[in-house]
């Protein structure tokens, strides 16, 4: 049986928009329809992403409904605030489409927190991209994936979040970790900010060097990081985050840390991941003692996660390695697809990252 | 059709069997089958190649033919030297396995050429595993592919060879370069030099600087290089070779440089390399002013190559970048093999490369 | 006025010894005497440190008392474990030297914290080698100048500790962070490792990864980092402590964060780290908004600091710069020597980092 | 003895500008005076280059003789074509500061090579900044530094020009090696690129990469090797030049191989280059089998310089390492400034790097 589908991408010049196109690229079902750019219309796609040369010769049209009508699938890879206008215009001309949004616009419930991290109007909620995430009471995940399931929309996570989320949403599930006082620092790559021309990203000045960013709780993915842990069980969550750029491209090392619930036995903590994750086709506890490292994700959709009780300091500490573009971003997203699609979750994801 | 192939992997603790069991992961056809190591014998592949998640459980038997005797296809990634044995074993017992060797022990003609730079006794000659070589008179290659077809045995060249005979053999089959006094310096990444404990691989030493290695016309690629170009025609071949290991772990960006034969029209020079590479499904030639990096390769069965025409320094400068582990040691591999097999030549390989 | 001063360096072949010598280079008064190595003797130093062009010749000697004895200072940069006998053996045979320990062996006050994290018999106690470290009551660090002057013996700190040390304790003197359940997340580079041929510090595994160690609470440097906190007023002190091993050589950026104590006005938060750190010649708190990198210290003695409140979270984050090998290893043990021999604190000591 | 003298910089807020305010800073005579920018203007340097901590404060005032004049000394870090204006117009208010140019503007005799190269009006001459430039028929350099013994305008090279230069004058001022047909191929650092935004400098471009760029023969610094080598002796000289990016912030690595003269003895190679830089305080010939790294040039004004015959490629083969910012830029501009002001060449520049 076969269910090809096209799917255009706004936004293709972009590292987000780029990556979605490499895993639909080495996806059987997937037909790549228009490409769009905002100041690199015009252009051909092989002088923008050299690495991707099986459409070196495609010509990025203007964004626009004009491009993105006509495809069963839309995918947005916009700056946060243009995701929702492009979706209503599509649903305005009657455009079936499904769209993703590989933005932010559309991934928190609260329109509050919306406006406070984000300090313009709520788009809306649509449903989110991680499948693996724990509802409250659920042994492993599975009513994120029926809300997937035939969804016409999709609000794909914040990258950062992804890895923070599947550090500490098992512990918080099986009511093992406090979820106030959450404590999480990230390493993360230089990809993660875009292909932006800003100083501080210059090679010269990120060679050698690790700086810190959004320090002190302004960093926007901070209220998506809670409610998740919220749709865990939490009944209130608060996090210190700070993500720290380190001299690599690609990935993101996230040590989360949260309180051990007191009286909780140790082994009830190794417990609850095993059992959250034992099944899920890409997240992987590791083996007691084996430690995450970026390079093992890199362009795979996949998590590596370990975990640990530190008796002494009453915590119990997470770290999760994750390519930021794969599962952070576009793996993560065709794999929301795939459900939204009815085609098989894995089908056509990257389980082997390549390393070293 | 399937055409499915079991395959063991000799030596699969290091990079080059690491990848090797990544490609064949990703090819539709190929079974994995024994895995072997010398001292990491026992121990799961996990632990060891943590980004090969599928094969994570998987024990590694001790090298030698008792594990891989009875598959299909034997990949020998093994120390020079070390091939030459386990092949005439296998052929003892009757073991009809194709033998594709990761190492130098069957790439050179030559056995003077062997002892020069090997110091050892030669192993013989095994049909060369670069599909793309050009014959003499050949206007696109087509005699190596007519060598790998069915062929038992296969020797992979080594992967700076292969950059640098990307880079100059459509000039001297074209009789456009002087071959003699070719020039060539490549920047190289760290897996090139394995997984072996040396001080001067050590990341600390290795990042933000750059260093010569085998310099002065040590270098034991140098007369496979040699070979190779004779092959497409020179007459005699003369090449200074310098490999300079820079803050990466992967990729080759070769420069090699080669004096224009007098009275040359330069648009003979791109044209030659156009014809040669118009066709070839891991080759590119990229469009003029645009030049090759290795982050474009990376993942990749690519090699993206460059020419350009110094009127006043008298020579044609060529760029190719591949990723060592890929082009130049595994994908090329499984290229060939699929070549050996009566497979479609590109089954299984990847073209698009991780980038950024 | 000329105060001259010999000194011996034991371990010169490994980094320690080596900044060790690149920092006594530049002092006016150091006077380089003998220097010895274990697995090195023989060798001249050329060919181990080809940065330190002026010592190029010298010889090393085996370590051990025969060469270390008739100088003003020995700079012990050996594993942990051997400083106390050697330090014994110069006493026993009358030697006056001061002697300097870069390691571990005399850092920690508590035999029982010693025994618990390094699994031996403690070796005694040395003045500790950290002027900037607050005493309770004190507004800016005099008490450890005090200790230091005319110190024979100095217990040089561990880097990781002096980067935390140095972003917590104005606000564990100030009373405005608790020093319970503080959490802090490090990046460091690889020459934190030390020279040490281990798979996971070859440059391969390491470039474009990020990978934590000692996840757990197990890394020794937790007892110090108490130690320094409760010297700064703390009656108690929990903390969890998680290295990651970041891309770079140099640096070590300390993410450090405690529960803001309830009810304190932010402002008397940067009062605090302004107070404590105003007229520190090394320690430099950056104006509001800028956020320290490693760069920027890259062979200097100096730490960068910076603070901020996450009024939501309920937690000081700070952010703490330093280069593991100056102001974490050899710069400060200069400067601690220079306050032991009486010359002025600064001296010879470089202010500005290599950047970028 | 004194003589201390006061320093204006022009262009502070760039690499070049802020790597000569680091090696003033460490001069024992220099007095840093104004500090000028262009868009950086009225801005304070602590938040441009926060490793220069001394002068964290001072403000940048906008480039022009209004801030410049009333100094001993002038260094302009300035864009190409615009030193010669800021020169003249110096000279025409009568200050009489030493003028110091880091930029390309009057390095070239031949005002053809310039206008071919730069496409602009040549601005004259100046004395030129290297020192060790050997001069035919000198054994070592002298002519070079009469020439900057108390000049009044220094025009400091290029820092692919030094590598490049210092790699083979000893060659070809021996007349061991032919000046024609030499092969330059280069690993740079990307601080050599400024401090530019473009694309392909961003970290995550550039990170696990290497990329060449000025290929075939169209690099300016091409005419000034040439013209350094006709210095040398040399009665003509042809070059192919290729620089290339690799993932570090500083550094240059050049291989540069020109073939050997026929019938010359391998002897008479080593000896030339002893010869030449035996007494040279900032060129060091490795001992015979070691080899430059960048790494250990790193903040210091250093050339480490190999040499090997390839006798079977008929070339020489010379590896060069600097700090492109140091000895390729700054430093060498201190070391020629010593001259001219008539002070020790070596006075207050770095010997040692800073490494690992």
């Amino acid at each position: 049986m076969h269910m090809t589908f096209s799917v255009a991408v706004a936004g293709a010049s972009g590292y987000a928009g780029g990556e979605m196109l490499r895993v639909l690229l080495a996806h059987p079902e997937a037909r790549i329809g228009a490409l769009t750019a905002h100041s690199n219309a015009g252009a051909t796609l092989g002088g923008i992403h050299p690495h991707l040369r099986s459409l070196a010769d495609r010509v990025l049209a203007p964004t626009g409904v004009e491009a993105l009508a006509g495809h069963d699938v839309v995918v947005l890879a916009l700056p946060h605030g243009a995701s929702g206008a492009v979706a209503a215009e599509l649903a305005g001309r009657g455009d079936g489409a499904i769209v993703v949004d590989l933005g932010a616009d559309h991934r928190l419930v609260d329109p509050v927190a919306w406006e406070t991290y984000y300090g313009s109007a709520h788009a809306g909620t649509w449903p989110y991209g991680l499948p693996e995430l724990l509802h409250a009471g659920e042994p492993t995940a599975s009513a994120q994936r029926d809300a997937l399931a035939g969804a016409r929309r999709i609000a794909v996570p914040g990258c950062n979040v992804t890895a923070v989320t599947l550090g500490l949403q098992p512990g918080v599930a099986a009511g093992v970790i406090e979820p106030v006082d959450v404590v999480a620092v990230l390493a993360v790559g230089y990809s993660g900010a875009g292909r932006t021309l800003k100083t501080h990203l210059l090679a010269s000045e990120a060679l050698g060097s690790a700086q810190p960013y959004a320090v002190g709780g302004t960093h926007r993915h901070i209220p998506e990081i809670a409610q998740n842990l919220r749709a865990a069980g939490a009944p209130d969550v608060t996090i210190s985050f700070t993500p720290t750029l380190v001299p690599m491209s690609r990935g993101i090392l996230a040590t989360a840390t949260a309180r051990l619930v007191e009286g909780t036995d140790p082994a009830a903590v190794r417990a609850a991941w095993e059992a959250a994750y034992a099944d899920e086709p890409f997240v992987q506890l590791l083996p007691e003692g084996q430690w995450p490292t970026t390079a093992a994700t890199l362009g795979a959709n996949t998590a590596l996660v370990q975990v640990a009780v530190d008796a002494r300091a009453g915590r119990v500490v997470t770290v999760t390695a994750i390519d930021n573009l794969v599962k952070g971003t576009a793996g993560g997203a065709l794999q929301s697809l795939n459900l939204a699609l009815g085609l098989p979750e894995t089908l056509g994801l990257p389980l082997e990252g390549v390393a070293p």
